[in-house]
């Protein structure tokens, strides 16, 4: 029951182009930037600093998915603005978390990649909804939700007509501690020689510690992964949303030096 | 961040009237009915069974989030009007999930109690929209989430205004594959100390196994829960969606009696 | 490939006596008593205590199998003779844990019941050497084992030719933080239908929470379990181990009251 | 609680010395060959098939702590004696699992480096008994310790005077089951941090999958481990034990070729 994501039906890799930038089929994606907009000047001089150390498109929360009802909510169709003015600045396409099936038209006509995160990937309705138009979609994976479960999110996307699917492995939750959740490595493998549809790696969110994040970079093209999608704020200690999670932009750009010589060699 | 939930702002425990039926308080609550509502007569001939041997509310799904695009997806609104029919005739308020905001106003005007299902815990739009309206709301804890998550999620909703959430256990998500999910039965005294919320637990969710529900059920009647949900269906080897977990009327029946017993006792 | 502790081979529940005191088969077991073995007054004092209280075993620990090598290992020989000294004054026979094949002898020559812990649910050597004696084994679960891989190591002692052999569910590892470990209750009913074996449940080290013990132990016996487990310290607060999760002998009496009731009625 | 293992105390690597061969401290090792040493004939031919692919060390289990006591338990002593020929026409030290403290003198004697496996992490007196010797230890982590518990393990050991252990990640217990565990990438750079110990990676045991060793193997090496476990089987097909997570001679030569590429840019 997996048959429009599975890989026996569709036996080469898929590219996804969001607005012209390649994802998959051996096509890297790096796609950084804060967790939250800001402001115009912060997710625009973000935007610059991760462009020219090799970015390929800008993240950015606007509508922030909180478990209190009294965390910081993102500043909303304010942030989406800024998001694009940030993409005018530095032509990165944008990328930014959709929260609800009513918000699908705006987010349409607004970015560039749909981010369905990890608390809503059981969110039928939603998932119906992205479904029904063609703008590319990023597939977080839930929190305890297994590799199949996952695919079969993503066939709710493609049964209703949207075949612009990737994948994100943003880790699971576990006993273990030491990290905030523990990145599952095997999931790309797994995802690889299941499905055809390309899968990143968010280390930011897996372990909630900006300085793994290199660490869990490498690994993640180690194994296969199609792209990454990293936090990078100008100033972490002062983020209004996990800052401790965050690379500045020289951390960032160290880190893609490192990255290209990986990635050559692959 | 948990002030409304909590039971330090409000000492007592919370009673929740369901069109009439109390919830919480010493007021113990039997919500019983099948998976998926099949037709008129299946859902109106369970409800009078189920009223017979004692329950005090019926549930019945209509709109299902089922893992698979390609599952049995409901009756969807021909469910809703049986559910009503099965109220008239057997005169027990009915629950049922939803599973958009865009829905709000349907439930609000169909249902006495609104559930949210395990999958749309975190989905913050629909608890927010919820809040907004005066429906109580069985809130179902996540499979993957913590306490101290599940009460966030019911604080997404007091905040906004709506006071009537009944908290739900159904199984969380563990290496044990001896059973579907892992009742956690330590969540109901956790939450009676943390939070004046009533709390039930929903032993065929968590259990997937129909032999198992008379001794979970007890538990969780020993253990302090303000109520149960059971799944019940005349002819479980038949039924669209989970037949495996759904007890017979009788044997739904024969706990009621062991049930009354232990909790004259408690 | 688990013959001999299945209910297959042996339909009709076990009955495992520990120095004439009868446990499962309706017999209701109550094991009580201080986490470590602190000093021969101590344990006296609390060896009478719980006796008046009902319980029908004495604990208590004398080598310790600590996380970190610098906590307070126990009064190992000397816990021994203490725990002895209380069987002599209360007439209860006495349970503790062996930590190595080295000291079967040793613990066959002392104690009634041998207790192998969590830790070393599958340190097969040990297993097999509590095989070749007769002396009843206390075998708790593995933190991360399942009820199948529990069954299999109690079976490593019965293949070595010792029957007397009582399970005991403690907890097991899970995301979930509100609790130490995470009661498993359907392990109860799961193990009640795999098995003929007696199996008890540990309510004080499955929540580390002196004020749950009592909701658990209820929904223990509610549930089916053939007896509990339960830390009892007369002076919690000053415990060398595991004070947090101690009921003082007032708290352990009220308890054995209501455990009474609900007993008479299952 | 963990001052010899910490960093703190021991800023630089260890490199732990096994007959000669040198782990940890940017020392590379590969550690190859057969689950259960199933014939004299099977080892060596195995053990100069990986010597000649590039391992550093051979590997390969005579006693197996099984889950069940009817599965096949190893060659015991014989299997000791082949892998002593193997390594004379190998050249190749190496490292078998022990299973008791009885067996302290016997491992010391026979292999030039003892495993405790995983489900003995926290069997207390091995642990000690390890400690009082000088023959380096590779420690695995137990399925569901967390890394601070595994470094109080490894704690245990040097505490008593063997300074000698190595680190070995296998893969813990989730409800992820597309893979026999979940490989916990994060453990290697949080053990890097917080350790000076070297820290390898089994990603035979760690997926239970010979096709998705060769990735993993990958992910670990640039996540920053000193090394690698790895099963390989002249005849995964007829393999006595694990032979679906077995690379075939010729699979593990090609995956050296990559891994070799791999560290010239680490």
């Amino acid at each position: 029951n997996t048959e429009k994501t599975s890989r026996t039906a569709h036996p080469d890799d898929s590219v996804v182009l969001v607005s012209g930038v390649p994802v998959g089929g051996g096509h890297f994606a790096v796609m950084a930037g804060p967790c939250s907009v800001e402001s115009r000047t912060q997710v625009c001089d973000i935007a610059l600093a991760v462009k020219a150390a090799g970015a390929t498109l800008l993240r950015g929360g606007a509508f922030k998915a909180r478990t209190s009802p009294y965390a910081f909510q993102g500043l909303e169709l304010e942030g989406l603005s800024y998001l694009q003015a940030a993409r005018e600045v530095s032509g990165l396409p944008i990328v930014s978390e959709i929260l609800s099936p009513l918000q699908v038209e705006l987010f349409a006509a607004t970015v560039d990649l749909i981010q369905i995160g990890a608390r809503n990937m059981q969110n039928v309705e939603l998932l119906r909804e992205v479904g029904r138009i063609k703008t590319p979609v990023l597939l977080k994976r839930g929190l305890a939700s297994t590799v199949a479960e996952w695919l079969l999110a993503a066939e709710t996307i493609l049964a209703q007509g949207n075949p612009n699917v990737i994948l994100c492995e943003r880790g699971i939750r576990t006993f273990e501690n030491a990290t905030r959740n523990t990145l599952d490595i095997s999931a790309i493998p797994a995802v690889k020689r299941l499905s055809h549809l390309p899968v990143l790696v968010d280390p930011s969110h897996a372990s909630g510690l900006a300085w793994m994040v290199p660490s869990l970079s490498l690994a993640a093209a180690a194994a296969g992964a199609d792209g990454l999608l990293i936090e990078v704020h100008d100033n972490p200690d002062l983020a209004l949303c996990d800052g401790a999670q965050s690379l500045t932009p020289e951390e960032f750009g160290a880190l893609m030096g490192k990255l290209r010589t990986l990635l050559e060699i692959r």
